[in-house]
């Protein structure tokens, strides 16, 4: 199967529109992006990207989400330094998630872990995994 | 911190009680689940969680989820036989998605690939970086 290279950013405006014509965004121009670190394959958080958010990681090859809850661009990184630079990106077979193999420059997670599924359920109830990293 | 050995199938619903009174589901009563194999690391898909369909899933220890277009229980490789044996699960900061370990059995996509995240952009176009598994 084709393995080329994956396209150095800036993308061009010609491959975005080619990939934004194939995505099913939902009924609030939303879909779920998982960030995974590409050498380890660690899966460190899910998100939601906008078509814009979207067209601007791939403007930038840094990695900017669609918040909800501010109803915002978050342009991940801008207030903490811990940017997510893109490496390439993959779409599903329903095109309506997308999976973000990613660089992530420190912690993903706001809670300052690596990834943001550090919960887990053991026989004593409800337990974290990784604890918050140390800052340099 | 606390490594300590995942539950084991069924869980109690003491357990299942904690965990459901944790996450925060969707104004649908859904959330969004990624499927990571567990031992690989590969993202293998992501779909829908109910309460429900969680809650059969961790007393059955195979992975059920919620089809959003069927509106019913989708009991993962009950047509297929490509059944998703789970071995762990986590849920993030915002307790509103769960990674689900996995040890898929065979294709985890409906198109007969591994992984539902085969579609790549590249300079060419869009490409598909895997081909339908060959069945045995």
């Amino acid at each position: 199967m084709m393995q080329a290279q994956p396209l150095s950013f800036p993308w061009s405006d010609t491959s975005i529109d080619d990939l934004l014509g194939r995505l099913s965004f939902d009924e609030r121009g939303l879909l779920p992006a998982i960030a995974q670190q590409y050498d380890d394959g660690q899966v460190l958080m899910l998100a939601w990207m906008s078509r814009d958010s979207l067209r601007e990681s791939l403007k930038t090859g840094t990695v900017c989400y669609w918040s909800r809850s501010r109803a915002a661009l978050w342009r991940k990184g801008e207030t903490s330094g811990h940017f997510q630079r893109l490496r390439d990106l993959r779409w599903d077979c329903d095109a309506d998630a997308l999976l973000l193999l990613v660089d992530q420059e420190g912690p993903a997670c706001h809670t300052n872990r690596r990834s943001c599924f550090y919960n887990a359920m053991r026989d004593e109830g409800a337990v974290e995994l990784s604890a918050p990293l140390n800052e340099a």
